[in-house]
């Protein structure tokens, strides 16, 4: 049945809504697809809806073609999966959580790993039941700080979620690469440019992960990328090490005084007037910045650590973040903050401003065996024999000359710098970009974490029991149909791809006069017998600029105008995105669309 | 593709689970169609949603049918709205409230009346854009006290909701009876009989309103039916009110010693002995009880009050329920229970075992202007002139021939009593029976509280502001499901009705051999083609036992057999249903299968 504008629920809206900031949000809302409920939570209207149903059934039958079986959990979950493999305490203050009438502590499912290892674990009980795949297509709960951008960060949204099962590694990679390739297939029909990028685990914890980003200028993600074909998010990008220098012929170290010096640039410029250098000037990255973090762990608990990078890079808090915790075996989502002035008091050897690692191996100040216990974590830049200016923990002194290896020593190395356009790809594929996307897709080898904490077991063909090897993937169903708005669009309106047009065809008649109203329904009905999804704009007191304007601002990509024309036997078609117009005879109209339609 | 039951994410149970009481549940269950994720919440594995997404497209196809538009709000919702129009208090323990991280309060949505009526609010705004009908498939929240029986009432489950907006109430008789009509199709298309039912509106509000009820012993639901086509749920019935009888000439009532006969039983046999009647012996019917009951209102606070009934009759606490709340006002769902002894002891007038309603109008003790100033509600048998023995509160004193309207008044009649088999139907269509079913459906004349509430008002045909007259209208979409299994079963299992069915046929191989895998891959290949779902097992190494044995537990209307036949080039098609069984030519089986499938 054509949806009839003169009846159908639908209000287009004039103006953009006050809170709407991007494109998608504004367009989606003005055009009746969606309207807001609460923060970060939205009502799909008749529209709406009929683009969700497309992309779920575009992601439906991909999955399905890779074996993915659909079950679907509910949202409302008992604590104690989660409890079991510490998410419930892991997830902080983005989950959902509520009581019963009976005091039960319940959860809204962030994602369903526990439920699905658990359903898993209930039926199948031999590595000949292995591989499976299962999958669902279900709302989702994460109060997040900030939603923002309309379903692009909700707390309540529609996701794909799928797992697989396997006996093995190998099991695993097969797993993995099938749903790279579906999502590939998936996104490809959605008309969504994407780039697999490799990414951090965060708190899901396992090990190769990739993320699909859209690029965007909105996206909230930023990634790099090479020319050579190289592509991560900045958080999972890794330094390029350099070379170790032997350091048999350094000379030793000196302090000097370097009063009114607590800045890299403050002491850049002590160094140049009190210790010059002959054939260059020193810069920032002569220097060996000490930046005092705070740790907070999932618990709560506050730690302070310290990380030392070169005096020419600032830290990104956010790379510190995706990368601190599996250093310092914290397992859950770590928050990282700049130490405040009571973190250091609680450390009297740390001296701000002059903060350094110590003055030789045995007087060694940062790190967890040596004065202060801290942690000490590098760049990876810092590599032995290299040589820095940095503090020397008195205040108004920093040491000249000292000397990685020989003069200080660390716990780890950590990916802690912000990336710089220009810094060289880790897989030499040569210089990076930055760019920013939209985050659509996340594949996870997750491992055996999640089999191991709910004993997921099964016979292997020994007859031992082996713990199961299990994949995770996920792609934001709500955000994609953002993500098409988002990029299908223009200054008049959404301009949607035909896969996912909320109908096939918009068919309107402009002018007043039986004759004309006859002749669209005919076309409708003749449309609709062979079917085509039609948008019918039958409304009898409407001028046809209003109806112009809808049709733009709704974005079906194909209209039909019954009007003027029609005196002399035509009919105007035209594609909403190229703006083409073409005038065919009334007999042929069906024919046309129709073609337009199936390409 | 067809289902292969050798990767089908699938494991039939031999054993009833130890918590399943139904049918239902007990096979949805072991047939491998759903799981128990908590008390009262379930998850759908492939089978079962496959059989749940054929139900929803019936209604789907129903409500869109009658005009009905299809959106989809949030389950995680504000609680303003709810405050708004007074439910997010009424609706008590039942509803799951949480906080999110900025201490917002919010709940999981029970049904959507606020939302959808906010809804039309934000798009509408004139007569002209009504009527409309919108509804929605969704999963809603309720914590039940007792989740029970499966899918039969748990605390998350999938219900349509739907709701209409008129102008008028000619408009909402209208599309209450447009969905009357859909509900009676929808029903029917699922294999479900029901008895349309009036019905109290609860905490909904709103005036008439009717439950659908699947006649079935386990049902929780109590209703009675008269041969003449009467049906109504228990809280609804209405008693036949006999007439009134002159007062006249009746004899002043006297007081009498009745020591020891504080139970009806016992103040019947006093009766007997110390005022012996000459042409019959006093029974129940001739006094009155007088319960003392405590009405819990929303608000949790509690009040005493005294409703009077014929001695024969007991009180039946869930039809007070129903009917209290209206009577004394309350808005909300309230609770009644018996009277404490410490709810006794705060009105001492009060003699437990002897409360009347007073000697004498003037000397009213019950009655919301007598001395206890407690409400008295009275049965609608207990007419003016009627006379009774019944309490003269003092211990041990009762009161013979007091008449009422001469001796004592009420506050309001009440239906309180137990409705029994053979009671008159107050339509006059004869004696009632009672039976027991599950309410799939109920729908209602909401008129304006919620409009009122959250101010949906629209211009009306003289250019004034007039409140819009809404209609609600639920299916319990799980429930049904569960209806069907319990409805469509025997003693070896399922026996899915076709319009239902997880899939057309059951396609298996029995016995070894090359040939016949072939042959039923063949006939597999065929039937799919032809558009036919097949379930087909092909389980290399299962005996046809246990083929044979899941095959009747899952319960797939048409079962075709590969096997001993196959030789004299015959396939065995099964009747899951009937039990019937024929040998059909090889070459001949697809058209076979697909006329039965056809019907």
């Amino acid at each position: 049945m054509a949806l009839r504008l003169s009846t159908l629920f639908l209000r287009t809206l004039r103006d953009n809504p006050a809170d709407a900031e991007v494109a998608s949000h504004q367009l989606l809302m003005r055009a009746g697809f969606i309207r807001r409920a609460a923060p970060g939570i939205y009502t799909w209207l008749p529209m709406g809806l009929k683009v969700l149903a497309k992309v779920e059934g575009i992601v439906r039958e991909e999955m399905n073609a890779i074996g993915g079986q659909e079950v679907s959990f509910p949202s409302l979950l008992p604590r104690e999966p989660y409890e079991q493999t510490g998410r419930w305490e892991e997830y902080g203050e983005g989950l959902f959580r509520l009581k019963d009438r009976k005091d039960a502590d319940y959860l809204l499912a962030p994602t369903h790993e526990e439920m699905f290892t658990l359903l898993v674990k209930d039926l199948y009980n031999s590595y000949k039941d292995l591989p499976v795949y299962l999958y669902q297509i279900q709302q989702k709960y994460r109060d997040e700080a900030r939603p923002r951008a309309g379903l692009l960060r909700g707390r309540e949204f529609i996701m794909k979620d799928s797992y697989s099962f396997t006996i093995d590694e190998e099991g695993l990679e097969e797993a993995y690469q099938k749903h790279r390739a579906a999502y590939l297939k998936i996104f490809a029909r959605l008309g969504l440019e994407v780039v697999p990028v490799a990414a951090t685990a965060g708190a899901m914890g396992g090990s190769t992960s990739e993320e699909f980003l859209h690029p965007t200028p909105i996206g909230e993600d930023t990634f790099v990328r090479s020319d050579g074909g190289y592509a991560a998010n900045v958080e999972a990008v890794t330094t390029v090490v350099p070379e170790e220098i032997p350091y048999d012929d350094a000379p030793p170290f000196q302090v000097r005084h370097t009063p009114d010096s607590p800045t890299i640039a403050t002491l850049v410029e002590s160094a140049n007037e009190l210790v010059p250098l002959e054939d260059r000037a020193w810069t920032a990255g002569d220097t060996l910045k000490n930046v005092v973090l705070a740790i907070v762990h999932p618990t709560g608990e506050r730690e302070v650590a310290v990380v030392g990078v070169p005096g020419d890079r600032s830290v990104d808090i956010k790379r510190v973040q995706a990368n601190i915790g599996a250093l310092m075996e914290i397992s859950g989502e770590v928050a990282v903050e700049q130490a405040t002035d009571e973190d250091l008091r609680s450390h009297p050897l740390l001296v701000k401003g002059y903060v350094g690692p110590g003055l030789g191996l045995d007087h060694q100040v940062l790190g967890s065996e040596a004065a202060t216990g801290l942690t000490y974590f590098v760049d990876p830049r810092v590599v032995s024999g290299t040589t820095w200016i940095t503090g020397a923990n008195v205040r108004g002194q920093h040491v000249f000359g000292l000397v990685a290896g020989r003069d200080f020593g660390w716990d780890g190395t950590i990916e802690a710098v912000e990336v710089r356009e220009g810094d060289a790809s880790p897989d030499g594929s040569g210089p990076l970009q930055t760019a920013r996307g939209i985050e659509l897709g996340h594949i996870f080898q997750l491992g055996r974490k999640y089999a191991e904490s709910l004993h997921l077991r099964v016979l292997d063909a020994n007859g031992k029991q082996a713990t199961v090897t299990m994949g995770s993937y996920g792609i934001g169903v709500t955000r994609a149909v953002a993500a098409i708005a988002e990029h299908y669009h223009d200054d008049k309106g959404l301009v949607w791809p035909r896969n996912v047009a909320p109908a096939d065809v918009h068919v309107m008649v402009t002018g007043k006069g039986e004759e004309l109203i006859n002749a669209a329904e005919k076309l409708v009905g003749d449309l609709e017998g062979r079917g085509i999804e039609v948008l019918f704009d039958d409304r009898p007191k409407v001028s046809a600029g209003v109806k112009f304007g809808d049709a733009e601002l709704i974005g079906v990509p194909t209209v039909v105008v019954v009007g003027r024309g029609y005196a002399e036997g035509v009919l105007e078609v035209k594609d909403r995105a190229s703006g083409e117009r073409e005038n065919v005879p009334v007999g042929e109209a069906a024919d046309y669309v129709v073609a337009a339609v199936r390409g």
